[in-house]
């Protein structure tokens, strides 16, 4: 099925909004793509990185006419950015988000939306630890999956439309409830991330010459928490904001286990380290024949 | 300086051993490579790789008339190693090692040191997930650091010839004391591997239906993991039964931080969320500063 929209508007215009612009217009998925964000300094950029044909300070400006609509903001502004839209969604208009949770987005979306709308919330398991408009690019939902947790009640014509408007941006499409988006979530993203900030902070609260030494050092291990502890603090903050259940639930399961790894390193039970330490490759062999991972040793970092 | 050996003899052909021999060889830092491991198909696959001039199994026999002998098994087997190879060491050689933790294996090779042989414990801070003879590469140590932790007693000119060594492989030379180099380890390159394995045993028992989905939704943080808890069993398990103290006091901290980063969730403690995500961003720059990583997006890993 080939898409076409009239006009997409993008409410955010940071990695993924970005993203999506460059990968929407290389494809040729919508005829206009209008641009909104909330600082006229990131607004520049996007306008110099030429990534759209209409820009404004104004998200109601960016939505008026729209057929496609998706909020690409941190998740703690959706319950204002819909109050500012709402009143200038179109009927029949597909409005949709990137947001990494679920449940939390729908409770507050969901009773703003004007009759008409179809709301299907979305989110592209993509993404690197940069951010700004500058930080997009086209190939970044490419073989990555889209997860669209669509209401029980919406239009299934509208729900496959943003499906292929996914599907020509590279991504493939998996529809889901959203409480088990965040289940599932918790575990491959939040909690990862939680224990990678964790880690990296026991480190900044180091003294100042330890510290040098583990950042001299970092190179094994180490480096690669920074790296996840470097994305979006108020993105983060959001995800554990309004996704806590879930995050506490997995996390601890992850602190149980903690413990009895604690102890067999305590106790010197070597057999019991040996058999966990194996048993964990194999997860990683799933990852790498699933599509979802390079098996270049040190994820193809150059060496020089 | 240059530095040329007469005989250098690898005890271990695994991917740091065949890393050392590439390099050496490619740098022309010994006339003679000699290379000595376990089993016979290593021994095979070190030969059809070409990366040596003698192969052996009997370790004794690859370190006779060597002035350059490196240990490069798993710490666990050093004592082993050490009773096999201790009579046909020659007086004046230096005999080294790349154990990932020091303070153990001081307390067990160097009682097995004969008279006049300098003992010069060393680590290279470079690695990757893969192992055996096939994994290793010549610029696996280039820009990274190498440390060595001689006693106060070892022969100062032995020492320089060993960093020369390490340094004609591209590697920066640091000197340290076992104990602190164990500390220093625990945190950036222990602790964030029993988190990473646990986080990935975690996901290994849940239930099989979730567990595919894990897998298959693994893009965004969770795959990192993976990687580094795909390194090495045996390996690791000799790191954490050699290093526990270290390991258990860098874990408590961590332990600690953590619970207060739980109770924010909890509380939907957004500030401490977001002061917490801000400053784990200036760690990691200063590691790509330092020039221990790289800054593109996700490693650079490849995005089609
Ligand atoms: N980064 C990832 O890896 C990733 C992956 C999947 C999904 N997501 C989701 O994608 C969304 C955006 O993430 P991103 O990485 O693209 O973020 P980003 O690069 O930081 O960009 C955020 C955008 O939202 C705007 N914004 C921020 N706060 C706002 C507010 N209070 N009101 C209105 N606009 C605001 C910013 O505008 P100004 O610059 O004008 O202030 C900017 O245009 C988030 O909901 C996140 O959960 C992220
Ligand atoms: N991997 C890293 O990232 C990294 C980084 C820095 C330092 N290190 C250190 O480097 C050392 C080797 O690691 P690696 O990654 O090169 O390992 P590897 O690829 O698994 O190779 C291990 C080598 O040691 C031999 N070996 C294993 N068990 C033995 C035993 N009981 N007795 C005698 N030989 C034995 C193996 O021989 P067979 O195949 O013949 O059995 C193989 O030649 C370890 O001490 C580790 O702490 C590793």
């Amino acid at each position: 099925m080939t898409v076409k929209f009239r006009k997409l508007a993008l409410v955010g215009i940071g990695l993924i909004g970005s993203s999506i612009a460059l990968a929407a217009r290389r494809q040729g998925l919508a005829d206009v793509i209008a641009i909104s964000t909330r600082r006229s300094d990131t607004l520049e950029e996007a306008r110099e990185l030429n990534l759209g044909d209409a820009y404004t300070l104004d998200p109601a400006e960016a939505v008026r006419g729209a057929d496609l609509v998706i909020l690409a903001t941190p998740v703690g502004a959706y319950e204002a950015v819909m109050k500012a839209i709402a009143p200038a969604l179109e009927p029949g208009a597909i409005l949709s988000d990137v947001g990494s949770v679920k449940r939390h987005v729908v409770k507050v979306v969901e009773p703003l939306v004007p009759e008409g709308v179809h709301f299907i919330p979305g989110h592209p398991l993509a993404g690197t630890e940069h951010s700004g408009p500058s930080a997009g690019f086209a190939e970044l939902f490419a073989n990555r999956w889209c997860v669209l947790t669509p209401g029980p009640q919406v239009d299934k014509a509208a729900v496959e439309k943003l499906a292929a408007f996914w599907r020509a941006m590279g991504s493939n499409v998996e529809t889901m409830d959203a409480d088990h988006h965040d289940m599932v979530l918790a575990i491959t993203s939040h909690v990862p991330h939680l224990v990678a900030y964790n880690i990296v902070g026991t480190v900044a609260d180091l003294e100042q010459a330890t510290q040098s030494e583990v950042i001299k050092f970092s190179a094994s291990g180490f480096r690669d928490f920074t790296r996840i502890a470097a994305s979006d603090p108020v993105m983060w903050r959001d995800v554990f904001l309004t996704n806590r259940d879930a995050v506490l639930e997995m996390l601890g399961r992850f602190l149980e286990d903690l413990s009895v790894l604690q102890r067999a390193v305590r106790v010197g039970d070597g057999p019991a380290l040996e058999e966990l330490f194996t048993r964990t490759r194999a997860v990683r062999r799933s990852i790498i024949d699933a599509g979802q991972e390079t098996a270049a040793p040190d994820f193809g970092r150059p060496h020089e």
